[in-house]
């Protein structure tokens, strides 16, 4: 360890990844990735790309690209901040709104990330348990607001449950915290339509909203790093003018995002795919004993009842070893279950036959 | 203003970048680049790549291209982190080794972006004033020390005057400081190979040293956001394993990234022709009354002599009239010079055909 380290650096850990192997045949169902490949129209934008254009810097503020996104939610220009990754969306909201020393809040379980920025900028993080049906409890807006919570991430669809928290629920919180509320949006996408779910609706009544989303999940863009905010201009102009980094955004990246959110029609039909194989994965799960919640998401969240053979860290060893990654959460709430992203059909099909294997011999 | 931010985000000013203007017949000097497209090992590069490999997140640490960067400075991966552009590496920085509250140091004049991020770190910033020769004063370390200084930031050579401090003088500093010494690297491509400048030299003696690389500029990928620290792994640890967003680096810089480093002749010949072209514009200009102190840079900084008929600012306006952007700074110390970034020939000749009409008319 250094000398040269604030004292809450020295003493944090960072955030774990889920494994990234390099190699081909394992079937990577562990860090929530889109089984199908960008848009075609993402590929012929690259090969459309002027190198001689990498000479110089980008457009600092993304603009094309923030206008694409604001047409995209009916919103404006300058209610839309594009960042690398949803990871620089939560730091800006930290650095921008958190103090240090003043309160951070999320609720238990989450996105594990949430803590880890929240570390760096030296907040007290203020963590406030999910009930047993992945419901929020009524006080946590007021549990946030006394212990001088500045900025509260709620993900919904929830990670890693996959559950949907409803719009009015969602208005409520919002209109009682006392700091702001950054909804991540990380996998809105897969949203079932008939929820008819758009927070965008909540900017026009609350001032202290943010909506999070990526381009990683949705629109099978991971190695890209792009997503964004949206959110009033109170809350949006000082990301932009002030803590972002200038140029935070690279001219390939601004001109990818654009085509992957003009094809539209290819997302949607990725989005319906995933949809449809979660609900199908989710019955066939049931089926071997590992009940999931309903998911509004790519993943899901399987319990592994205590009378089964193995554990949920045994089957996510055994599947390992046989090149099926799933994700598991040492943690005490989580430690009984398997969070399993959706892959393609025939990767769904080796899941459940390995599964079907190891629990019933 | 927001309710919501804090107060010292609520005080502060954000960056100014230079002017981007999106036309192609400007003749842009005005940010320091490249006047030379990537090499076309990048658009090799760029046609190699797999799409469908963007579906899945990067490698985490960007490992590939930190084995290059490390085999080019005979260093080792663990010394190395790449950044989002130096952008990064100095908020990093920042964010890893300076308390708020705490002293950051850096010479005035020097990289205005420095204070933006001193400000969002709410820290305490000391300007140490370089001397008229450019030269740093003796007592720079102990105004740093007796400050509470944690980080200072010194960029070699310098800019805006383009001059070289010598690796003994900064040897000096870095041992006689309390905190870290980041030395901003942004132009060392461009110094004269004569001068044998190799501050990787220093990392050797010292535990509190960063070096600060870019592909903006030696790498013609300002576009791309690719820069890069070189330190002991007490300081490039926390760094990659805390404080950077998790898988800050996108697939594409990566690859694109790896490259435009292994194609070291093509960079090194487009430092060599800047070198030559910066010389004779250098003289060209001093013949017109612009004298300019000796630049290691890829850019000049030309005084404006008190009989001139016209002020540093009328002729950056003048020169903006008429197509061709340069850098003007508006502070005590710059407002009688001009910051001219070295063009193509046919561009360093148009400029001094106009600066001509204007100065002897």
């Amino acid at each position: 360890m250094s000398q040269y380290e604030r004292p809450n650096i020295k003493a944090m850990q960072g955030y774990t990844w889920g494994e990234q192997p390099d190699d081909d045949r394992t079937i990577k169902l562990n860090t929530n990735e889109n089984p199908y490949p960008p848009s075609p129209q993402v590929t012929h934008a690259l090969a459309q790309l002027d190198m001689a254009r990498l000479r110089v810097y980008p457009q600092p503020t993304a603009d094309p690209l923030r206008d694409v996104i604001s047409n995209l939610h009916n919103l404006t220009r300058d209610q839309v901040i594009v960042t690398n990754g949803g990871d620089e969306g939560l730091r800006l909201a930290l650095t921008t709104f958190v103090e240090p020393g003043a309160g951070f809040g999320m609720a238990n379980p989450s996105y594990s990330l949430y803590s880890v920025l929240a570390q760096i900028q030296d907040a007290n993080i203020v963590q406030v348990d999910i009930e047993s049906d992945w419901s929020y409890p009524e006080d946590l807006a007021q549990q946030m607001n006394s212990q001088k919570v500045q900025l509260t991430c709620l993900v919904n669809p929830h990670a890693p449950s996959g559950t949907l928290h409803s719009l009015s629920q969602l208005s409520a919180i919002a209109a009682q915290l006392d700091g702001v509320l950054l909804i991540d949006e990380a996998y809105a996408d897969f949203v079932e339509p008939t929820q008819n779910y758009d927070a965008t609706q909540l900017l026009a009544d609350h001032d202290n909203v943010l909506i999070l989303r990526t381009f990683s999940k949705g629109y099978s863009l991971a190695g890209l790093r792009l997503g964004y905010l949206l959110g009033n201009t109170n809350l949006i102009d000082p990301l932009i003018t002030k803590t972002r980094d200038s140029y935070n955004i690279d001219h390939i990246s601004q001109a990818l995002g654009v085509s992957a959110l003009e094809d539209q029609a290819y997302a949607q039909d990725t989005w319906q795919r995933v949809r449809e194989d979660r609900d199908m994965l989710a019955a066939n799960l049931g089926q071997l004993g590992l009940h999931c919640p309903t998911s509004h998401t790519n993943f899901l969240l399987a319990t592994v009842s205590e009378d089964a053979p193995l554990s949920a860290q045994q089957i996510y060893s055994q599947l390992k070893d046989v090149g099926v990654l799933i994700r598991y959460f040492d943690t005490p709430e989580l430690n009984n279950k398997l969070r399993i992203s959706i892959g393609t059909p025939e990767q769904n099909q080796i899941l459940l036959a390995r599964l079907s294997e190891f629990l019933n011999p």
